[in-house]
């Protein structure tokens, strides 16, 4: 294992800032002397895109390429138009760097917040396709602005992208106590796509005998998210699915303000990218009051992915102790939570 | 207005028989005595489609379009592949019948369980579109069945068919107490067909200058469907991202047991279908143990569309006195719900 991380930072837009400097603080302080950590900061965002009109260039995404992982705040003003900067950045970065597994575990700890009566068990990790689905881009408009107006999205799928990411998400079941892999899609409407995942779901599975599996449409797995959260283990999904399903999952196991997620290159081909599910919030920005508990998850995310497993179990479990406390610890500043991670993982 | 109703009845699947004999009831209880009922009982489904390998001909679509509306159970069964029934019936006729206005109301009544904390007000209708995006059918597989398969689904959306159902929801809002308007997409990721459905929804906007709007994400839109679900009034969005959070928005306002949809046709060109959100659930069929109120608030949504306003909402007080009693009046079966709408109405 490599003793020094080079990792490339982006605070981003609104309450980014705020957020993965707590992160960074964090990950200081649980990382054992001998390693040396390295950072440079990027200026990706709103305000670059003001300044020169870009989102990512090629020579961004080289210098990019020489990290051993990304952290990123949050990209998202609303001074820019919608689509600009999560097509022109997030998008196309998760795109560059082959980021297919986009990870997302939800887990709702004694005593915090839950919008569902009864505080149910959560504990299970929603692995997103990332690189395909109706994230790709294609599609166009014909006769644009016209009453006659057409506009295609086009959802690719393919063996190759769907097979990988299938199998990804096997081995983590297989790694779990429950070992329970649920395939949610919507294949009684698409049917093309739905055929393809399931066929593929189906055939992957017979390598993990261990692995129980079942099937649900992406509209009832809604369903179960608020009424029966503990029937799930681990999820594999379509990119658009994860991202509606992972946004419930996090409001239902302590809000978006607690969770985190991977955009992972499995192969290390190129760095993989961590980041708060939540976004810029420009309406808290600048006034300390941001959760940097989602970026300080992620962090433990990219430790282990890093291979630091230690390191990123000491976080996870300073989080969890944090939020249990948290109801009689009163109203913190953002750095205020982030002083109590960082003095409880250094500890 | 007509005084008689000639209604097509399609029991289908499952539990549909049952859900569908209390509507039936419900609907003869609550009608005058000079309208006069007419129902003939088609065979759809599963049955059928084993029999005779048929799903919906253009001889059932012919005869189906004599009638003034048509009141459907449920289609579905494990024993035909996924897709067959969906595709070949259910979204058939949608289409076939141009069923573009999916109307679906949740409203949590007092006393009524739900799986959020604290009894939330929630009071709302999703319009959702039901003839384009990615329920059209569009696309395909290459290769299929090898490892270089490449499967594709195309949404297909029209400024034509937008516009249509964008104004159809904004005449809803306007008809409401707080004339409030939400379109849900992902306009920023999807910024083909978002930025028709943004663009037409700010222009239709200007031609109802009391109607409040905003606009949420899909992804955002599950969260506030279970931390914040007074906030919605009327919802108007696209065919899939409607199928997706109307499930959640029964499963939070009384479970899918009560949450009734109309598949309409507001200009009447073709007969416009009531259904209940749920599925056949073959588990449960033939014990009398399905909850029929679903079905019979979809009856209430049918009785509005053919201008039986009066009729309609005895229906709902029915419902509503019948739910918030529940709780105290002990488990009961499918026809013994019937039995009480059925007295209620006619009382
Ligand atoms: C900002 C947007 C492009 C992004 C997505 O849709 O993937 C976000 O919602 C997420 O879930 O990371
Ligand atoms: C059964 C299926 C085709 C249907 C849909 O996806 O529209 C159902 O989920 C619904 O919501 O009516």
């Amino acid at each position: 294992m490599s003793r020094s991380i080079n990792l490339a930072v982006i605070p981003g837009d609104g309450i980014g800032q705020e957020v993965v400097a707590e992160g960074l603080k964090v990950l200081s302080a649980v990382l054992p002397q001998d390693v040396k950590l390295e950072t440079k900061e990027y200026d990706f965002g709103a305000k670059r895109y003001h300044a020169t009109g870009e989102t990512l260039t090629d020579a961004d995404l080289a210098a990019l390429k020489q990290h051993d992982a990304i952290l990123l705040g949050a990209i998202g003003d609303p001074s820019v138009p919608s689509g600009v900067l999560e097509r022109g950045f997030l998008l196309k970065l998760r795109f560059a760097f082959d980021h297919h597994v986009n990870l997302r575990p939800s887990k709702l700890l004694p005593g915090v917040a839950t919008p569902l009566a009864g505080q149910p068990e959560i504990d299970f990790v929603v692995v997103r396709e990332g690189t395909e689905g109706p994230y790709t881009g294609n599609g166009g408009t014909i006769r644009t602005g016209t009453e006659h107006e057409v506009a295609t999205e086009v959802s690719v799928n393919t063996a190759y992208g769907v097979e990988r990411v299938v199998r990804d998400a096997f081995a983590r079941a297989q790694a779990r106590p429950r070992k329970k892999l649920t395939l949610v899609h919507k294949n009684n409407v698409l049917t093309f796509a739905g055929h393809l995942w399931t066929n593929i779901f189906n055939q992957v599975a017979k390598e993990f005998p261990e692995v129980t599996t079942d099937y649900i449409h992406v509209d009832a797995a809604t369903i179960y998210l608020v009424t029966d959260p503990a029937r799930f283990d681990v999820i594999v999904t379509d990119n658009l699915f994860g991202d509606i399903i992972t946004d419930l999952a996090a409001a239902v196991s302590g809000g978006i303000g607690v969770a985190a997620s991977g955009n992972i290159n499995p192969g290390r081909a190129f760095p993989s990218m961590f980041e708060p599910v939540h976004g810029s919030a420009p309406d808290i920005a600048g006034q300390g009051k941001a959760d940097p508990t989602a970026t300080v998850l992620s962090v433990a995310l990219l430790l282990r992915h890093l291979g630091y497993d230690g390191e990123a179990e000491r976080i996870d479990t300073a989080v969890a102790a944090d939020l249990t406390e948290r109801a009689s610890l009163g109203t913190r500043s953002t750095s205020q939570i982030g002083d109590a991670l960082a003095s409880r993982v250094a500890g």
